[in-house]
C-alpha cells in the first residue's frame, strides 16, 4: 500500500500554525499575507519532514485545470518511426509543465469513443488527435469545442476547425527530384513505389516531384509499380532489369522500397551510385545503414509532436494547417550521370 | 473553452429526483435502494440529455483510486522497437480499465524525481519503471512502499522487493547456438560482436552460447570484436575475411551487427547461408527484410510491457524475477555447413 498522505492540516499542526497559514505559505503568497519569516521557516520544515504533497486533484477540481494532456492515435506507438512523435509530443509537455496520457484507438470508432470519454472523466485539459499516416480524419464529436490540435492528420473543408500540423510532403517531392537535377540527371530518371491516390503522402510527393522535373523542362521517364515494402520492390526492380530497364536516377518513395531497389540492382551487377543513383523519402534508421548509405528526405516524427504540442498549448491562434518542412539528409547514393 | 460540465443536481432537477436518488441510479443501485423504474428511466433520460460524465477525479477523492498507471522510463519512447513495450504497456492497462500516464527521464534522476513527484500529484495509482536496455537499477525513493514493476530491469541484491520482468537472454543464447548445432555446425562457429560484461544481454547471451555449445563438446572457435552497429560490424568482418577469417557459422550479437555481416560477407564474394549460416538476435524489422531473411531470436517488447502491467494490476504475489521466453524466428540464414 502507498503511504498515508499528509494532509495540510498536519502540516500546520507540527508547525505550530493554522491551515490557512500553512496554506499560504505553500502556495508561496507569505509576503501578501504577511506572514513572519519564523513561521514560514516552520511550515516549510514540517512539510519536508512530512513529506507533504499538495493534491492536485483537489486543487483541480476549484481551478479546473489538471495540466494534463491525452494523445489519441490511432497507431502511432505500434510503429517504430512515428512513434518519434509521442517523445517530441511528450518533450513538449514537459517543457510547459504539462504531464501526457496515451492512448490507441486501433482505428475503431468506438475503443476511441470510449477512450476519450475515460479522459474527459479524468479532466484532461487537451487533447493531440494523432495518426500514423498523414491522411484526412473526422474529428470525434466528443472533442468537438474542446482545445484539440491534429498531428500528422487532416479534415476536409474550406476552413480547418483545429490546428493541423503535417508534414510538407509536396516540398520534399520536389527535395527529391532537385537532388538528382544537381547532379545532371535529366533523363531516365524514374519513381519505385505506386502513388496511390488515396495515400497523401504518395499523392504529394509525386506532384512535388513532377513539379520540380517540369521546372527544369524534365519528364519522369517511368513508374515503376510495387507495394511500400522492400520485397515487392525488389521483386519489381528485378523484374524490369531483366526487361532491359536502365535507369539514371531512381526516387524510391521510401526507405524499404530504396532497400529493395539497392538489392535488385547489386544483384543484377549494377553499382550505387556510378551506374544508378537513389533517393528516398522518410530517413528511417536504415537509410544510414545501407552501403553506400541513401540519400533520404526526412520525416519529421520528433517536431511533428513537439509542434502539436506547443501550439496546443501556446498563444490562441486562428486554426491554421502547419506543413512542417522535411530536411534532405544527403549522403552516398547520388552521383553523376553514367557517362553514355 | 469546453463546454460547461453538467453536475449531478443539473440531472436530478430535470429528472425530478433527489440528488442522492440520482446517484444511486447512476451508480446501479436502484435496486438496493427500491427507486422506481420510472424514476430510473428518467434520470437516465436526463443524464443522456445533459451529457453528464461522473466526475472521476472528486469520486478519485473518496475511493482514493484514479485507475491511472504511469509508466517512467529512461529513454523508452525513442527507440524504435523498445517502443512496443508501451504499445503492450497500454493495450493491458486499457484491457484491465486503467488509463495509461508516460513520461521519459532520459536518465537524469533530477528529472526522475520531478517526474514521479508529478506523477504522485496527480494520485496515480501505481507504476511501471522501465529501461530501454535490460540493466540494473536503483528504485527511485519516491516509488519505495507505492506499488511498482520493474519492465525490463533488475534490482541488486538476494530477494527482489519489486516484481522485474525481464526477457530470458540465457535461454535464448543457448537457442541461437542450437539453431547452428541442429543444421551440423559444429566447427568454425564464432561470435560478431563484443559482449561487454556491463551489457547485461550481451553477457547472458555469451553464457547461453557457451553452454548450449558445451552440451554438445563444442567450443565457441572466437570472436568478431565490434559494437552493435552495422557500420562497426562490417569493418570488423571486412577485415577478419582479409586475414583469412573463415567462419561456418556466425552467432551476431544483434540485427544491426548481422546487417554489418551480411554486407562484408557479400563483398567478400562468400554466400549466405551456401558457405557462411547467420544467426542474430531482436528480431528487429531488419531480419526479415534482409536477403536471405535473417534467423533471428526475438525481444518480446510488447509481451514485457503487457505482462509487467497484468502483474501490476493482478493478484498480489510475492515479488519475483520473471524472465520472458525469447521465441526464434526460423528464416532462410541458416543451412548445413559447407562440405570441406
Amino acid at each position: 500500500m502507498p503511504p498515508q498522505r499528509a494532509t495540510l492540516m498536519q502540516v500546520a499542526q507540527r508547525a505550530g500554525v493554522s491551515r490557512s497559514t500553512a496554506s499560504f505559505v505553500l502556495a508561496g503568497r507569505h509576503v501578501d499575507m504577511r506572514i513572519s519569516e519564523d513561521a514560514r521557516q516552520r511550515v516549510l520544515r514540517a512539510a519536508q519532514e512530512l513529506d507533504y504533497r499538495p493534491n492536485l486533484m483537489a486543487r483541480s477540481l476549484r481551478t479546473k485545470v489538471t495540466r494534463t494532456i491525452a494523445l489519441v492515435s490511432d497507431t502511432l506507438a505500434s510503429d517504430p518511426y512515428a512513434g518519434r512523435a509521442i517523445q517530441g509530443s511528450l518533450a513538449a509537455a514537459v517543457a510547459r509543465g504539462h504531464l501526457l496520457f496515451i492512448g490507441e484507438t486501433d482505428g475503431d470508432p468506438v475503443v476511441e469513443e470510449k477512450l476519450i470519454s475515460d479522459f474527459l472523466d479524468r479532466q484532461v485539459d487537451a487533447f493531440i488527435y494523432a495518426s500514423m499516416f498523414t491522411r484526412y480524419v473526422r474529428v470525434p464529436k466528443l472533442l468537438k469545442d474542446r482545445p484539440v490540435v491534429l498531428l500528422n492528420c487532416l479534415t476536409r473543408g474550406a476552413r480547418p476547425v483545429q490546428h493541423q500540423i503535417i508534414p510538407d510532403e509536396l516540398t520534399a517531392g520536389a527535395d527529391a527530384a532537385k537532388v538528382l537535377l544537381r547532379a545532371g540527371h535529366r533523363q531516365r530518371v524514374h519513381l519505385v513505389g505506386t502513388p496511390a491516390t488515396k495515400v497523401f503522402a504518395g499523392r504529394e510527393r509525386l506532384a512535388g516531384i513532377r513539379a520540380a522535373l517540369a521546372d527544369e523542362g524534365v519528364k519522369l521517364a517511368g513508374v515503376v509499380e510495387c507495394d511500400w515494402w522492400p520485397d515487392s520492390a525488389y521483386e519489381a526492380v528485378s523484374r524490369a532489369l531483366d526487361d532491359g530497364f536502365s535507369p539514371s536516377g531512381l526516387i524510391c518513395l521510401n526507405d524499404r522500397i530504396a532497400l529493395g531497389a539497392y538489392q535488385a540492382l547489386r544483384d543484377a551487377g549494377r553499382s550505387v551510385p556510378q551506374d544508378v543513383s537513389v533517393v528516398s523519402f522518410d530517413d528511417s534508421e536504415l537509410a544510414a545503414w545501407l552501403r553506400p548509405q541513401l540519400t533520404s528526405i526526412a520525416l519529421p516524427h520528433y517536431q511533428l509532436g513537439w509542434e502539436a504540442v506547443q501550439t496546443l498549448l501556446g498563444p490562441v491562434r486562428d486554426p491554421a494547417v502547419t506543413r512542417l518542412p522535411m530536411p534532405v539528409r544527403v549522403r552516398a547514393s547520388v552521383g553523376r550521370p553514367p557517362v553514355e
